[in-house]
């Protein structure tokens, strides 16, 4: 059976956003349950840089498999999952699409729940593509009533706003500021590359819900470690990553929230519209290798030969 | 640029004993002078296996990678080479066929190094992949004049003495024992699973050289321990290795010699025609990513898509 290889053209292509999200969510809570086992991330020295391979075993869905990345030159990603049953190799996907659509679909389980109900009026910061693949995948779970989008460049901001309105259907404006995109919002997005806060809490209205993607430690962090104070939850996907992190996290680990716990109803998360709730993404282990799996599952092999060289 | 995805046919088709052994010679010298950085193997739990990754950094060649394999339903390997210069992934190979080669390829570089001069005859225990490996390798290197063969089973050495001449064209005969297989040869390989010595010391006649392939540990090995003390010098393709087994090594790994220092010319390893020579194969990590990366520089890339899914 030849083995089916993965790029980017191909994930855009096969990868719809209410499958990365649905995938997403039953890994979090099969994590969440057990059934999911995601060592902590192992690195192997290369001389300058690393490679780093994070690996997965989803018992229920009997695959395993891992992720690998280097910190050496920065190439793409590459994803390897198996058949646990019969050691077949099922999928290999590799490039950067994968894992910023799995970090956009992780997003949009966390503004599921935590968002409050209706149309909602979402604020984004950065243009970049975290910031795309968390609307892309929004819009599979929630009605978007409204987009303002700022960018420290403001024509990528114009960009991002164009594309959004053709490529997905949503009524998206670019922000002259940054306040003004995320003042008296429903739901508002971080996802820049910032070390240093991009907003000020007291600008995050009540009833908010905030996803931040990016640096979240003391050291470097894209929002103010004064959000969560304005908080009433801070969830994250994985609080045993985020204290494992090499120097701390920006927010209180301890106080956080697993998300995996408000799928399996063990918690509240909103219980009034006036509630800031916060979602800090580190990036579940495991769910790279739930997502290749559901990109297989959604394409049937094909009959005849050949994905080899 | 498609990525090259080469499964074991492709392996078999397109990598010669010529071009493997040239490769390997190359990597353990490299590895010897420093240009190779080839870390501890790391591992992954997944809960009733591991995920295990031996990387390498071909600092040379400009090119970096992983085999990946997994002790969980041991599954084919995995290794990936990329470009050191543009991240660029230039190949992936999957099965169990470049391990195969890789481990005999390394054999046959030992082999040209410390067997005597002229033709040679060759004695083989074990009739599985490993002992053909072996044998398909040293070929490239050095004149065969025949090849005797015993196995545990007595149809398997049949069977591949018939597909040596066959397939190999080297004059080879199934043995009715071991001992027959190994005594007055000029090269002896022992490439068995078995966890007790499959053959005794003094059968070993001097002028010999031997390679031993299989279980190399204290309470599980395929050679006795005095073998070693037959032996003027005992090689190696990596002490730092055998040193780091999780239980000892059945030979002095201080006594042993790097096969990388003989290639250097730092270390004569024969220096008469009736020493007995052995190198114990633990294979040394890095050398997958550099045969992979052999394997795509004989095979150029299609001009035309596509080897993706």
């Amino acid at each position: 059976m030849p083995v089916r290889l993965f790029d980017d053209n191909d994930v855009r292509a096969r990868l719809d956003a209410g499958t990365a999200v649905r995938a997403m969510r039953t890994a979090i809570l099969a994590h969440h349950e057990g059934t999911v086992q995601a060592p902590p991330r192992v690195r192997a020295d290369l001389g300058g840089g690393h490679l780093v391979f994070t690996a997965g075993h989803l018992r229920e869905q009997e695959l395993f498999g891992f992720r690998a990345y280097d910190t050496l030159v920065g190439a793409g990603q590459l994803v390897a999952v198996w058949d646990a049953r019969d050691g077949e190799l099922a999928a290999l996907v590799h490039g950067a699409e994968l894992g910023a659509r799995r970090t956009g679909a992780i997003g949009a389980v966390a503004m599921e729940v935590a968002a409050r109900p209706g149309p909602l009026r979402v604020g984004i910061v950065g243009a970049g593509v975290q910031a795309w693949t968390q609307l892309w995948a929004m819009l599979a779970v929630r009605e978007v009533e409204e987009v303002l989008v700022a960018a420290r460049r403001p024509e990528r901001a114009e960009t991002f706003a164009h594309r959004a309105a053709h490529e997905l259907g949503v009524r998206t404006r670019a922000a002259g500021t940054v306040e003004d995109a995320v003042r008296d919002r429903d739901v508002v997005i971080v996802a820049t590359n910032s070390a240093v806060p991009v907003l000020d809490a007291g600008w995050i209205a009540p009833g908010t819900h905030v996803n931040t993607i990016g640096p979240k430690t003391v050291s470097r962090h894209e929002v103010p470690a004064a959000l969560a104070h304005h908080a009433s939850v801070v969830l994250t996907d994985s609080r045993a990553q985020a204290a494992g992190y090499p120097e701390p996290h920006i927010f209180a680990v301890d106080a956080m929230v697993d998300l995996g716990a408000v799928l399996a109803g063990a918690v509240d998360v909103r219980t009034g519209p006036d509630q800031i709730t916060v979602f800090s993404s580190v990036g579940l282990a495991g769910t790279e290798v739930a997502l290749a799996a559901a990109l297989v599952c959604r394409s049937p092999r094909p009959s005849s030969a050949v994905a080899t060289a």
